[in-house]
C-alpha cells in the first residue's frame, strides 16, 4: 500500500475535511493543540501512511491557528506526493541537524497550555515535546479523534466489508493446509501466504492453536504437530491495501474431536450467536459482552471465558470501541468491532469464534459470513 | 519468527544474564525502575517477542527488587511459553477489569522517584504510568539500554552477516525484476518476495526510485513506468526470523544513464569507500561524517547531500548509533550501522549506496560484499 493508492480513493476513504473537523473538536476539549505522528490518526487525518521513525514527522493542529505538517527535509518530497500534499497543508522541512520540536514549540501559538498527542507516540517523541514545551500539560488524542474514528462512514464500512470478505477466503479454504501431521508454523505458514493471494495487502498475525495450545488465547505457532481430533484455533488478519483490517477466528478439529469439546463449542456457538445478534444501537459495550458471558457462565464456562467479548476495528485491529465489562458506551451506527467470545480449559483445549460486526441504524451486520458451525477437517 | 525460535537461539543471541546487566545499569543511572514493553528492548533483555497491543505487558525491572512480567492473564500461557518464561522471573498477570498500571504501581519499591521507559512505549501507556506514579520523573531506557544495545556481541555480529548476506542475495539477482516497462510498484512487489525468498522472516521496507524519483531519499515506489537510461535507486531490507535485520541499497542504471549520472555515481562512489575504509575505534561518529561529506562537497554537491551518513542496525533498522554531524561518540568495536552517502539532484536524478559496517578491534567489516560499481542492467 502506498500515498498513491490511498490518494486514489481519498475523496471517499479519506475525506479531506477531517483536519478541521478534528481542529474543532481539538478545540471542544479545550485543548490548545493537536500533535499527530505517522500512524493510524495520521492516516484517518491526511491519508499519509508515514513510517515511524525516529526522525520526527508531525501533524500540528492547533486549536486557534492553521495546521502544518512538520517532516524531515528529506522526506518533502515524499509528503508533498502524498495525500497529504493536496491538503492544502503547510509542509515545514527541517535540516538533520535541526531541532525539530524546537521548530514545533516556536510555530505554535503563544500560550499553549494543553497539548495532545496521537496515543501510539513514541515516549522519546512525548517527552521531547514537554522539554520543548515547558509548563504545558500533554493529554491524548484519542479524546478527541477515537470518538470520529469509532463511527465508521459508509466508504470505511464497504472497505471492512471487503476486507472480511478477503479473510472469508481463507477459512473457506483452510482445508487445504490445516492437517495432522503438519506443524502449527508450517500451517500458519501457507496461512499468511493464502491472507495475501485472497487480497491483502499483508498479513498482521497467524495464530494457529492446536491440542492444548487451542486453550491459550493469544498463542501464536509453535512446532508442535498436529495430531488426529485435535481441536485447532485459528485466528487470522491483514490488511487490505486500501488500510482497513481483517480479523475473524474459527475453531477447526482435525477429526473427529473429544466429546466434551463438542459440548463446550455448542455452548460457545450458541454465545457467540445471541451476541451479533444483540447488535444494535443503544445497546452498552458491557451489555453486549454479557450477552454471551451470561450464556457460558450458565454452562458452568464463566471461569473459563477469559478475556473482553471484543475490540473495535478499522485502520487498526484493535482500537474503540472495547466491548468490555464496566464498558458503559452505547453502540451507535458506524461502529465496527469483534465479537469474540472463548472458552478455555487450561492444558486440554479452549475454542474462540469471532466475527466483525458493525452496528447499523437498526441492527447489527456481520462482516464474517464463514459458516460457524464447527467444521470437522479430515482427521 | 516466534519465541519458539529464538528460545532455541536464547544461549547465543539472547543470553539470561540481561536483565541484570540492566539492572544495575538503571542503578548507575540513578533511576528507581526500569519499564519496558513489547518492542526491541524486550526482546533484547528477554528474549520474548509479543506483539505491541494496548493491554499493558511490561518487563519492570526496580533498580533494587526483583525484576518481574506484567502480562494480560489471557497472555500469561504464551509469556510463560517464551524465551522469558526460562529467565526464573515471576510472571504477574491481571485480568480484563483490572488496572495494570496501579498494578505496577503497587509492586514498585516505595519511593520510586525516576522510572525510565522505553523509547517507543506507546504515549498513553507513559501518561497512564505518570497517573498511577504521580510526583515521579519519567526518563528514557534508551539512556540506560543503548549503551548495552550498540555494541553487538559477537552472535549478534554473526546474525547480522547473515542477513546481510541475504539482502546481498537480493542485489546480485536485481536483473530478473528491474526492467524498463515495469512500474516502480510492480518491481518492488518481486523485490518484496525476493527478501522472503532469501532468507528473511519478512520485508520491512522496499525503495525503488526511479528516474526523477531517485532524487528523493525516502521515496517509497509509485506507479511510474521506469524508463531506459533511468537511475534507479533501490534501497531494500527485512528482518531475518533470528531477529536481526538488514538494509542495503545500490544504484542501479537501466540502459546507459546520462553522463551527468556517471559523473555524479563516481564521486558518490568514493565518498562511500572513503567511508567504509575510515571505521576504527575512536573515530567519532561526526568524523566518519565528514569523511564522506567533505568529498561530496569538494566535488561541488555537498547541498545535495541532504541526509546523515546512517543508523545503527540490530534488532530494528534504525537505532543508535547515528553517524551524524554534531555527535561526538567515538565508535567501538561491536558497533554496527549503515554507511549510505547520497546525492539528489532535485526534479533530475540522485544516487545513494549502502552497506552495513561493524566496527572491529582494529578496523571494519563490511557486512554487504554486493559489488558497487555502477550495475548498469539491460535498457
Amino acid at each position: 500500500m502506498t500515498e498513491t493508492e490511498a490518494g486514489g480513493r481519498a475523496g471517499v476513504l479519506f475525506p479531506p475535511e477531517r483536519v478541521e473537523t478534528a481542529r474543532r473538536a481539538t478545540e471542544d476539549a479545550a485543548f490548545d493543540a493537536l500533535l499527530v505522528t505517522p500512524g493510524a490518526d495520521l492516516r484517518y487525518l491526511t491519508g499519509y501512511q508515514a513510517l515511524p521513525l525516529e526522525r520526527l514527522t508531525c501533524l500540528v493542529v492547533p486549536a486557534r491557528a492553521e495546521p502544518f505538517l512538520v517532516v524531515p527535509e528529506l522526506e518533502r518530497p515524499a509528503a508533498q506526493a502524498s495525500p497529504a500534499g493536496r491538503l492544502g497543508i503547510e509542509i515545514v522541512g527541517f535540516a538533520e541537524t535541526e531541532d525539530a520540536y524546537e521548530l514545533v514549540a516556536r510555530r505554535l501559538p503563544p500560550g499553549t497550555r494543553r497539548f495532545a498527542v496521537d496515543n501510539h507516540m513514541w515516549a522519546e517523541k512525548l517527552l521531547a515535546f514537554q522539554d520543548a514545551l515547558p509548563g504545558a500539560q500533554p493529554g491524548l488524542a484519542g479524546d478527541v479523534l477515537s470518538v470520529l474514528r469509532m463511527r465508521k462512514s459508509a466508504a470505511e464500512v464497504a472497505a471492512l466489508r471487503r476486507a472480511g470478505a478477503a479473510i472469508d477466503r481463507v477459512h473457506d479454504a483452510m482445508g487445504e493446509w490445516l492437517r495432522p501431521g503438519r506443524t502449527e508454523r508450517e500451517v500458519a505458514r501457507d496461512i499468511a501466504d493464502a491472507i495475501v493471494a485472497a487480497g491483502h495487502d499483508h498479513a498482521d498475525f497467524v495464530i494457529v492453536g492446536s491440542g492444548p495450545n487451542s486453550a491459550s488465547p493469544h498463542h501464536e505457532v509453535s512446532d508442535r504437530v498436529i495430531e488426529p481430533g485435535d481441536p485447532v484455533v485459528v485466528d487470522i488478519g491483514g490488511t487490505t491495501a486500501e488500510g482497513y483490517c481483517s480479523d475473524s477466528t474459527r475453531t477447526y478439529a482435525v477429526g473427529e474431536p473429544p466429546a466434551a469439546f463438542l459440548e463446550l463449542y455448542r455452548v460457545l456457538l450458541r454465545a457467540q450467536t445471541a451476541q451479533t445478534e444483540a447488535v444494535r444501537p443503544g445497546v452498552t459495550a458491557e451489555e453486549l459482552d454479557a450477552v454471551g458471558r451470561d450464556i457460558i457462565t450458565a454452562a458452568g464456562h464463566g471461569e473459563h471465558f477469559i478475556h473482553r467479548t471484543g475490540h473495535g476495528i478499522g485502520l487498526e485491529t484493535h482500537e474503540e470501541p472495547y466491548i468490555v465489562a464496566g464498558s458503559k458506551r452505547p453502540l451507535e451506527p458506524g461502529m465496527a468491532f469483534s465479537v469474540e467470545p472463548g472458552i478455555y480449559l487450561p492444558g486440554t483445549f479452549g475454542a474462540r469464534i469471532e466475527d466483525i460486526a458493525v452496528c447499523t441504524e437498526t441492527g447489527g451486520e456481520r462482516l464474517n459470513l464463514t459458516g460457524r458451525d464447527l467444521v470437522v477437517l479430515p482427521g
